[in-house]
């Protein structure tokens, strides 16, 4: 399927997305850091992260939801610490300026922590995280999002499907980039059962009266989705809830909304960001080499007997990532109608002929 | 079961594990910490990291495996960052030593991150996280430990069921403690599950070959546990082998040895804490007010059908405290028998009658 979709070079897609969300109100130096945080998302083969945003990203900044204007400020700070105030704007243009923020803090104190509230939802995690290691820093990166998950033995949504995600630069591999929601599965694995007839696995989702199913339908009928690995996946998703809405001062658990609710007003997101600097603790090349060790001792662990490849953290993206970037990124048909729409509605230059 | 077994005072058990440690060549101080560390686990009904590991502490005290005269010491600090040693001497020590440490440097910077290399089995993790909270700070820890699961896809130990605690206070409500192990199960559940001829669930262990099996004797015969939600849980072990072991200069994957291997020699363990003060966020009480409304909006959730009620991470193990402050901590025969013996070898006073 994929094979035969039209592909395009990560520069024609910034170029494209740049003009729309320009063209929406953005400020060049914002529209430019949104887009290259959603096409990072399609290089790395996160395509629910990427380019199938930017329609609701335009919407929203159209509807009033998101804050064109918007510069995000300190609201106030120490050596380690600061918290920022997003103003509703991009969640993008919040989070790279307080990602920066922690990486300046941790440079010169060893270790950082950033908040910022009155966010919006920032696409992919590791995109901020990954700035850190250019510094020879660990970095981190989470959000909280809109109740989609119950607390364990609950049937509401409390919890978003908040994610985390924490780089760390190897040597010869690739850095390591643990990137992770706190749900079992994302949505469109279980919509894409349900149109095949598949069963989907008993700890994927619950049904309305919050017993978990094996029915895709069942599932899709007012249920929700999972924690991922039960109590502890719910344990997570509450303490990036905390680390991020609660402590900034933003919205917390039915205080958030989705993306895609109330176009128009604030969706009350929260993000949290954090570096530790490896200087601090040995040399650069030293901790390098100790962490192509590590990954080298996964690398050549026994395979199980059904098994083919051990990866680490990341490696998959990574691999997606270098194919991308050489064979260009699909897009499907109906991302192509709406994009194509989408140039019409704004009156930007549409996509150029698939490459 | 428990019903029938004796109980004991938090104090008596104290006092006894505080004896023993001596006797086996401790200071007073650090007997008095690591005793705490392992009563403080029995109160809160985490009895795999309590009183039961006396033993082996005191074996390895003996064998030379833990250096009983060890003095942590800073290696090297910055304002929100800092190395421990802990000599090999027991992990407690070097553990409250660090997390201490942390707790200072985040009331004077905002948030800091403090590793130690050379330390030891730790405990439970919930126990120095939650001294942030005293401090006004949330507080985390963390360690590696001997391998015992595979990379997602091998069948060879390479991760230790590494776990992490974060703590946050409430006011209404006692403190948030989300403490987890990232391994699926305890073994001790499996050999249960042996023992009474019942079969497992799918995702809590391998067999020899690295598939996923219901059968408790094929896990236990040369099998592995595996990580909690599949590959996410791998990745997280990963994580914290990194940020503990890798990131301090410490032991990490194959080079960290289990308690209860090589009693004469160092396990090579590492551990990393961390702490954020709150106050640079907002007022304290105000915090205290927003998590008492964050846990109560999980209190309130609507329940699943087949559900009886719903818990924020650390109440079950609060209410369990508060009743064995009361009622007592019960201690099992064979474990009672193991400290009659240990309490003749050490030539302490044995527990007194139960009451």
């Amino acid at each position: 399927m994929t094979r035969s979709n039209p592909r395009f070079s990560p520069e024609v897609l910034l170029e494209f997305c740049s003009s729309c969300l320009k063209k929406a109100g953005l400020a060049a130096t914002d529209a430019q850091v949104t887009s290259e945080n959603l096409i990072f998302a399609n290089l790395r083969g996160v395509d629910s992260h990427g380019i199938i945003r930017l329609k609701i990203y335009t919407d929203r900044i159209r509807a009033g939801g998101f804050n064109a204007q918007a510069k995000p400020f300190v609201v106030s700070e120490g050596p380690a610490v600061a918290l920022i105030d997003g103003e509703n704007g991009l969640g993008q243009v919040a989070g790279v300026t307080a990602m920066n923020l922690a990486i300046r803090k941790a440079t010169d104190a060893g270790a950082a922590f950033t908040a910022v509230r009155n966010g919006n939802h920032f696409g992919a995690a590791a995109f901020y995280a990954l700035k850190a290691i250019d510094h020879g820093l660990i970095g981190v990166a989470a959000t909280n999002a809109g109740p989609t998950m119950a607390p364990t033995g609950g049937c509401e949504p409390r919890l978003g499907n908040n994610p985390v995600a924490i780089t760390l630069p190897a040597g010869k591999h690739p850095p390591v980039v643990l990137d992770l929601a706190t749900g079992a599965v994302a949505w469109g694995k279980i919509f894409v059962a349900q149109q095949e007839g598949r069963k989907i696995p008993e700890t994927w989702a619950l049904d309305k009266h919050g017993i978990p199913t094996d029915d895709p339908n069942a599932a899709a009928d007012h249920g929700l989705i999972q924690p991922f690995g039960g109590y502890k996946g719910y344990g997570l998703s509450f303490l990036i809830d905390a680390l991020t809405g609660l402590l900034s001062g933003g919205g917390f658990s039915t205080y958030v909304h989705t993306l895609y609710q109330k176009l128009e007003s604030p969706a009350n997101v929260a993000h949290s960001f954090a570096a530790i600097r490896i200087e601090s603790f040995m040399p650069l090349p030293k901790f390098r080499e100790r962490m192509d060790a590590m990954i080298d001792l996964m690398h050549t662990c026994a395979v199980a007997s059904n098994g083919g490849r051990i990866y680490v953290p990341g490696e998959i993206e990574h691999e997606t990532e270098r194919r991308r970037r050489t064979e260009g990124i699909p897009l499907n048909p109906p991302l192509m109608a709406e994009l194509g729409h989408l140039a019409m509605e704004l009156d930007v230059p549409p996509l150029p002929e698939a490459r």
